[in-house]
């Protein structure tokens, strides 16, 4: 914000507003960050939301809530403090308000109404709010936003790592239960119920067999499983707010030579890349190692536009950087990458290693575990 | 479009883009529909999403292709079709092209560049194309596609149908699984699994127990059913792109009095929802006959914001109309609703039903069955 020369920050999208508050319910809710009050961020719901204020909640967040909904309160009962503080946000509810109004109101009472504000949406979506201060500098910086949630906090890693190790969970369990003649959708589902009863949400369930790994993340539920065919998994979860995405290939009973062969490189790559991670290496380096050391075992076409992400907030697509040639951020510890090596070949498969790490100060620590190469299940 | 002026129309959401090209793969796609050949609408891809242009394929639609992404193809084999057109696609790629390119290429092709045109994001988000083709007339319409999507295709109707059917199976799966000291998260879970085995994926999952389903669908996980406590179920999957929303209650063993009245009055209130239903009444009038069948059934300070809402693409929040004072759309035939009488009492408990239909020429289809009253489980 210094940087930038801004006095305070709102928060549109529901990854930001996540971000800023904890709250994650998308729809009409809005987080102001004055400069002034950084442990003190300010979310704005409509009363018909408030419950999920409770879901994750936060003692520095400030809740504001406008807009009616019709609760009842029961008569001679005793509330808990839960019930408590539901009501007292249903109650203080300004029901002619919008979300707008409130922002403006929360800036001119920390003295911003002619500050500078950076907003995450482009200014014609923010209208109501230049028309109720005019004298406010808005900016429109998404960046900015995608800078700040770049670096995790030790709550968020912790949260990433455990999606990831549920992730990685639901794949082991999903490959060993493999068997002649499972379906694609079969194996699917065995990562679905996995990842649900380790009390999380399925973000992508890829699952491929033989020669459909080429065609990425789409499923294609009738495939079935025969001797020798590949079985790759490129497959997520949420967790807590929070996202993974990692990768892993079996080979079924038998594995084809170049197969292994192109595995093995891929793994070369991933290593390769791994060993360069450390703060102050930039993405763009990191992707020429890996696209570097993958041909250099073997691969000589090896090609990519990008050898890994970021990874966060649920639902917001990759964060910075993107481990690409025209990315030079420089990594710096609390980054967490999903770093990958992928490889297509149309009529033949899609083999690929991904995994979740955590840039720290002297290198990185992996939040995924399991053995690499191609591996015969069962 | 006629009534609008529009000689084309641009959607950018993920949901508006769904709905012209059936393609469902946020981000990066674009669909041009023409006014001139309505039957034709453009989507636009990127390289790397080529695939999911092939998972739900409508042979209307025409492909176009932007941007790098790196596939080898194997020698000496000979393709499937699928192969084949995936390789056609990703041949046809304009690699250095970014979507607005093509979009604008298409408008110009079919001798509309100087055209009036509806896209359905604020005209700052789409400068890009105005750049291109400075004689366009460009108007945001988000409404316009918000009132195209309001009346439902026969497919369209059929996946709703088969969304609705699969929640009330995993509602009745979940129910039926309850037992003494059975926790909230233990009930979601056997939504969940149910959910998944049918085919779809979990959206909304919220089943509450005793008070704690005046928090509305917030879930809290530990919750314990005891003896005489209201199961709460408000929840729906996704299906093929398209959402569900349903709610039941129950009484765990024996059941409250005053919670059977109230339940009967909500029942009453939808029951004559129902019997209003019928292709020109409005929204407006709707609401007023449920909130006065609820209050005449002996809830007397019964009151609501709606009473119910469109439902349609997974993803994209109600669809029109909001069954609301305010809202005076006249129902059609085709339009999919979301019917509901919920009552939340602090200190209580919440209570509800929620139906999904279809309007018809001469009424409605119900897409939900089972029983609304208080039942007894198990």
């Amino acid at each position: 914000m210094d940087e930038a020369g801004l006095d305070a920050l709102i928060a549109t999208s529901a990854a930001n507003v996540q971000y800023l508050t904890r709250f994650r319910r998308a729809g009409g809710a809005l987080a102001v960050l004055p400069r002034g009050d950084l442990k003190r961020p300010q979310l704005i719901v409509k009363s018909s939301s408030i419950s999920f204020s409770l879901e994750d909640p936060c003692d520095q967040v400030g809740v504001h809530v406008y807009g009616n909904f019709i609760r009842f309160v029961a008569e001679g009962v005793g509330l808990t403090d839960r019930e408590a503080r539901l009501l007292e946000l249903h109650n203080a509810s300004r029901q002619d308000a919008d979300p707008w109004t409130l922002a403006a109101e929360i800036l001119t009472a920390a003295g911003l109404h002619r500050g500078g504000v950076g907003v995450d949406a482009v200014l014609e979506s923010v209208s109501k709010l230049s028309a109720a201060l005019p004298e406010l500098k808005l900016k429109s910086t998404p960046d900015l936003f995608r800078r700040l949630r770049m670096v995790k906090t030790a709550e968020e890693i912790s949260r990433l790592a455990e999606a990831a190790r549920i992730t990685e969970h639901a794949i082991l369990t999903s490959v060993q239960s493999a068997f002649l003649g499972v379906t694609q959708r079969g194996l699917a589902r065995v990562f679905d119920h996995t990842a649900i009863e380790a009390n999380s949400f399925v973000r992508q369930d890829n699952v491929s067999i033989g020669r459909s790994a080429a065609f990425g993340n789409l499923n294609t539920p009738g495939d079935v499983v025969a001797d020798g065919d590949i079985i790759r998994y490129d497959v997520g979860v949420h967790y807590e707010g929070y996202a993974s995405d990692m990768a892993r290939c079996y080979a079924f009973r038998t594995a084809d030579d170049r197969a292994v062969r192109i595995q093995a490189a891929l793994v070369e790559g991933e290593r390769a890349l791994l060993d360069a991670v450390r703060p102050g290496v930039t993405a763009a380096q990191i992707f020429d190692v890996a696209v570097g050391a993958v041909r250099k075992a073997g691969i000589e076409a090896y090609d990519r536009t990008h050898v890994g992400h970021g990874i966060g907030i649920a639902g917001a697509g990759y964060d910075p950087p993107l481990l690409a040639p025209s990315d030079h951020t420089p990594l710096e510890p609390g980054i967490v990458l999903c770093v990958e090596t992928p490889y297509v070949e149309i009529g033949f498969a899609g083999l690929q290693v991904e995994d979740m790490i955590v840039v720290t100060e002297d290198g990185y620590r992996l939040m995924t575990n399991s053995a690499r190469h191609l591996r015969v299940v069962p």
